[in-house]
């Protein structure tokens, strides 16, 4: 012991410069406080789980880590329940044990488990049960989060069964390591020594994802590289999906859509030539052939100067239907976005992709995605609904969130987005009346769709900590958890979140917690208040450029989205303007369409109103405006003070990092405020509401700023 | 203890999957074997170290670290001595106690260092004395060197001071985070979280250069980009600088040459034009402001595009001499590159730098070093050494290495570059008689410089394991070592090395540095034979392309180098050719000039020779250059059946990835030899030497290969 001690101090000393550096995410399972270390090993007396499968195995590598680490001693496995506090894990299939049991689990699906506390052999035993491996993988990670969040095992009975079909992560990775809108470092493909090298980060990367549910992962950016079909390349995804494929997750690719002439050699990519068609057959062919559960093809075309069909006079569903031809054979599927807008349509950037796609209902094929992002712009801090959502019931609608933060502050501002998510996925479209929310569209519940899916834009890199800072980790986070389950609540899952990264010193957690759901308002508040858009800096989208007229393009100026003269402010979307309403619903259109009672969240957005107009507050737009402003300041100074007062509950590493975070996050929220003031200031001439502090510089100084070589963009 | 033992359990099993990455360089300080343990603790009762600088704070802290580490307990520390086994670190300056014993340290200069067996107030204790703080620091890394390779402690006496005045790592990082020519990741450098957010890996990179008595960093690429130069990145720069001054490390900065147009709003870069050189005085102003001990620019210019004086009409002497006064009122240098070729000039690219600056021998100012790569074309697996060595008596040389392998193998070839930079250092220019070596120049020994300076290009990144593999951290390591002490052993480095690195077990040491010292040969033989050289893929530099005879210019051509047709091969540069043989001293040039006295090593990089040419050998040229190639892929072999014995030595994590590497080195390596012998016959037409195993493939083949999205390129 005392050697063995000895050994460990050595070992320390030399890994404490990185022992708390973010890497093990919310899978720390550092030893809990003695008195919780002694209850639980009385409910982990025994592990019995089988290991014939790659996802047996894993499943039960993970069990003994967790456990070992959580209750810090090892975890014996056994064949058979000897003692009370056994764990058995496994399916009726893999464990005749647990077939014994003759448990319920119908409507546990492909991937949902069950975990009970019950008798096996006259001894008190928890049984993790699935009727697929994987389903006993997820469920195991729920055991370890019920250990982790300090939950009691006595008396469990949790059974669970995603409401989703995909759930999907979509890294912007291109092929030369570069992240797009990536504020986390390099890709964490590293293609060059793929396929030989194996980095374990990958692994731990399956087994992060794996823990909330995540079961797709798209390897490259949807602004894709031809390359990535070729054999070189084929043979490097090959080797990344069979480290993934254990631990459920199937690997799919985005697809430049004139592929068939970059690498392909021939003359079109006309989804209407048979050539075209039986070059794509042949390359969905040789990828099951490397991929037997190869996903399937995700799609950005004619879109930002994306090649697409429309280069042919061909349809969006006529692209899709193609690729989707392609791969029926094999079971895969085609995720075709519907981020589209051109800059030949002089329209309402917001309305064209429901312009587009809204008459193609119905035309696309089984194993075709519509992919929509939650609002009809960009990622904004706060969109409406994207009128898609239950206007296309013939179609599955999958949900594309946005985890990394181009919009929001990049890695640095502390922006918990699980509010976000839960904000859009309760709205109501009404599409079928009350209660048709997009979490009902996009599950198939309200269309009965079988294929369903939700995908979010990753926000992980090589950084150590994975997300370019410690709360960016629980976005990640949040994003599986509500793929898992789209009517989860944002604030339990930061509760397990901070438990699970952190501690569960409750001094800590309910603190962090409301930091975190304050935080998102704060955001709005401070960069794009009252329904505001995309008013951040030309291209990279760091800080503010309100003023921004430049080309080439004018939907890409915040000028397009504010529309402030001197007299008002906000983008006419209502019958008088250029009736975006008309997209929504009835009753949500009639909502959206009359100022008065449209949310203050969305006035902006939806409205131009003289800076004069009353608010239901009785106070002016402009005063209003301010406030909202200066709010979201002061909510950054309230969330740093609140972490200021947490200094020595956590380790001192992590806790310094996300002080200076908040320091930054502090500075730029006032520079948002002020640069956006002065600049509205300039045009209306409007003084400051009493008591208001003035911008501490000229409108001059904000707009002589410039950031060269901005991560994430290119 | 029982609880620390459970509490160390739960950190561990947490940290396992990143507790052997290879983070922790040769600084790994894992405890001894508990033999050792015991003999060492006898030698560590007490450290007695000053904390009131910074330098002197962070010198505790490593020693307090390691000792920590290596001997599994804290040691204590005291004020005075009062027991045997006492550690005594400071200066005379910092250290009354020192200052007691009126050492002799002369000849230590500013960061020597003097580490003595000896006895104080009657106890026996180690003292670790520098005159400055710095020079304390490099002697505590020196003692904690001795305790991690097992060196005795009871009668040291070590005295050593560095030979060369600045030991520079230059970093080709760009500022959106490419590495040119780096194969580890993105930069080090989070140019957009700077200057709030002090990354701890920062502070661990100034660790282990300090640990072989790297003192500078050049931040940013040779390529370099003007922004550097603005405040916002001033700023970043300023705060980088304050991690690494404890560690008695200085910032540099590549500048472009263009910046006063480009960021100063000048119509000229003129370096005669009076505004141009207040331009230049005024920003070096501005930079000492920030930066006080800034250490100077590194300057590319006229090279490969970059903007310099002969835009203007005037010399390099001239634009050196502009940026040194601006910067000598500060006691700033300027590295001025000597790497220098024009695709107007059709004379021998070998010639070229020679041909410029050896007539500028006396024009430079005194605080500008001319950087000189170490052979006249450009980090080659082999190249003779640069004939400016030598030849410019009035200017001090500064060596320019790469430790990066552009041209090796990148990441993943085991290619050990000390016995490269050893043998480079040892060449005799011959330029005063016998014994005028590189080392010499270099040093200021033969022309009596007192400014000297060397260079390695960095091999550094964000990957967790720093280089890209284990391996290449001996590359950084040698080249620190090296730098300290041009004359010293690459055997014995690497020695040090694995011992630090990996393990003291001498059944892993010894074949480890055989390895290590066989694998620069092998990767001369299976690339470029018998002087050959740069027949790499064009642009991007990986793999096997010398039949390439592309553009845009011929001297960034294989062709070009090889010149190999139906008759023979080698680029004739005897006074026949190009004649490049005059630039070296008479005694060199003449051995240079005569094939039958020309090293076989540069036989084709000095003459054109059939491929019928009798070697001393016996053989043919073209059988001992297929005997070449092919030994060079025996040899991985080799390395490679030597590593697999060692499986069980050390870690799994680490073994497993040299194990994959040396897979993919052998593989590559196999293609390099068949490719380039497939290529040759189809010129000359002759047969494979008896027992000779023919090329896997067709020329054709290896042609058809491309390579898109290579690292470190572009």
């Amino acid at each position: 012991m005392a050697h063995c001690a000895l050994l460990l101090c050595g070992l320390l000393s030399a890994g404490m410069a990185h022992a708390e550096d973010g890497y093990d995410l919310w899978l720390r399972y550092h030893t809990l406080p003695a008195a919780q270390v002694d209850a639980y090993r009385a409910h982990a007396t025994q592990l019995i789980a089988p290991s014939s499968s790659p996802t047996q195995q894993v499943t039960r590598q993970e069990l003994q880590r967790g456990l070992d680490g959580l209750l810090g001693r090892t975890t014996p496995l056994a064949d058979a329940v000897t003692s009370d506090g056994a764990i058995v894990v496994g399916t009726a299939a893999s464990s005749p044990l647990i077939a014994r049991l003759r448990l319920d689990t119908k409507n546990l699906g492909h991937d949902g488990y069950l975990i009970r506390s019950t008798k096996v052999d006259g001894h008190a035993v928890t049984i993790v049960v699935g009727n697929d491996d994987v389903g006993a993988l997820y469920g195991a990670f729920r055991v370890l989060r019920l250990v982790q969040t300090m939950q009691p095992l006595d008396h469990v009975d949790v059974r669970e069964a995603p409401k989703l079909q995909l759930r999907v992560l979509d890294h912007w990775d291109n092929l030369n390591g570069h992240v797009e809108r990536g504020y986390a470092g390099n890709s964490l493909w590293n293609w060059q020594k793929l396929p030989d090298w194996l980095d374990p980060r990958y692994t731990d990367y399956a087994r992060a994802n794996a823990s909330i549910g995540i079961n797709g992962t798209v390897l490259n950016n949807v602004n894709a590289q031809a390359a990535i079909l070729t054999p070189l390349y084929l043979e490097k995804v090959k080797a990344l999906a069979g480290v993934l494929r254990p631990y459920g997750i199937r690997v799919y690719l985005s697809v430049k859509f004139s592929a068939p002439i970059e690498i392909g050699g021939l003359k079109t990519a006309d989804p209407l030539d048979p050539q075209v068609q039986r070059w794509w057959r042949e390359k969905a062919d040789e990828i099951y052939q490397l991929v037997p559960d190869f996903g399937g093809f995700l799609v950005k075309a004619n879109s930002e100067g994306q090649p697409g069909p429309q280069d042919y006079h061909r349809t969006h569903a006529d692209g899709a239907n193609m690729l989707a031809d392609a791969l029926a054979p094999h079971g895969g599927v085609v995720m075709w976005r519907a981020f589209v807008y051109s800059q030949d349509n002089t329209d309402d950037r917001a309305k064209q992709a429901y312009t587009e796609f809204k008459p193609l209902d119905g035309k696309f094929r089984a194993n075709v995605l519509l992919q929509v992002k939650n609002g009809p712009i960009d990622f904004q801090p706060r969109e409406p609904f994207n009128p898609l959502f239950g206007a296309m019931p013939k179609t599955p609608l999958m949900m594309e969130f946005q985890v990394t933060k181009e919009y929001l502050g990049f890695a640095t501002h502390l922006v918990y987005l699980g509010p976000l998510f839960e904000e859009v996925l309760a709205a109501d479209t009404m599409a079928q009346g009350k209660g048709s929310t997009v979490a009902k569209v996009i599950d198939g519940q309200l269309d009965h769709h079988a294929l369903t899916g939700i995908a979010g834009v990753a926000n992980i890199g090589a950084d150590r900590d994975w997300s370019g800072s410690d709360f960016n980790q629980a976005n990640w986070y949040a994003f599986g958890r509500l793929a898992w389950n789209p009517v989860a609540s944002s604030r339990d899952i930061a509760n397990d979140w901070a438990r699970m990264t952190f501690t569960n010193d409750e001094a800590f957690v309910k603190p962090v917690v409301d930091m975190m759901m304050l935080s998102r308002e704060a955001v709005v508040d401070y960069m794009t208040p009252l329904g505001l858009h995309h008013l951040m800096g030309h291209g990279h989208h760091y800080g503010p450029e309100p003023w921004d007229a430049s080309g080439p393009r004018a939907d890409w100026t915040p000028v397009y989205y504010h529309r402030a003269d001197h007299d008002g402010i906000g983008f006419d979307r209502s019958s008088t303007g250029s009736n975006a309403v008309a997209q929504y619903a009835p009753a949500v259109a009639a909502q959206f369409n009359d100022a008065s009672r449209t949310p203050d969240a969305f006035l902006l957005w939806f409205h131009h109103l003289p800076w004069t107009y009353r608010m239901p507050s009785g106070q002016s737009l402009w005063d209003a405006l301010v406030q909202h402003y200066t709010r979201g300041v002061d909510d950054v100074a309230q969330m740093r003070a609140t972490w200021a007062r947490l200094d020595g509950h956590i380790d001192a590493q992590r806790y310094r990092k996300a002080a200076t975070f908040l320091a930054v996050q502090q500075n730029e929220a006032q520079w948002w405020r002020d640069a956006s003031i002065v600049y509205f200031q300039s045009l209306n001439g409007l003084p400051l509401p009493a008591g208001y502090q003035p911008p501490a510089h000229s409108l001059k100084y904000y707009q002589s700023l410039s950031f060269p070589y901005v991560p994430g963009y290119q």
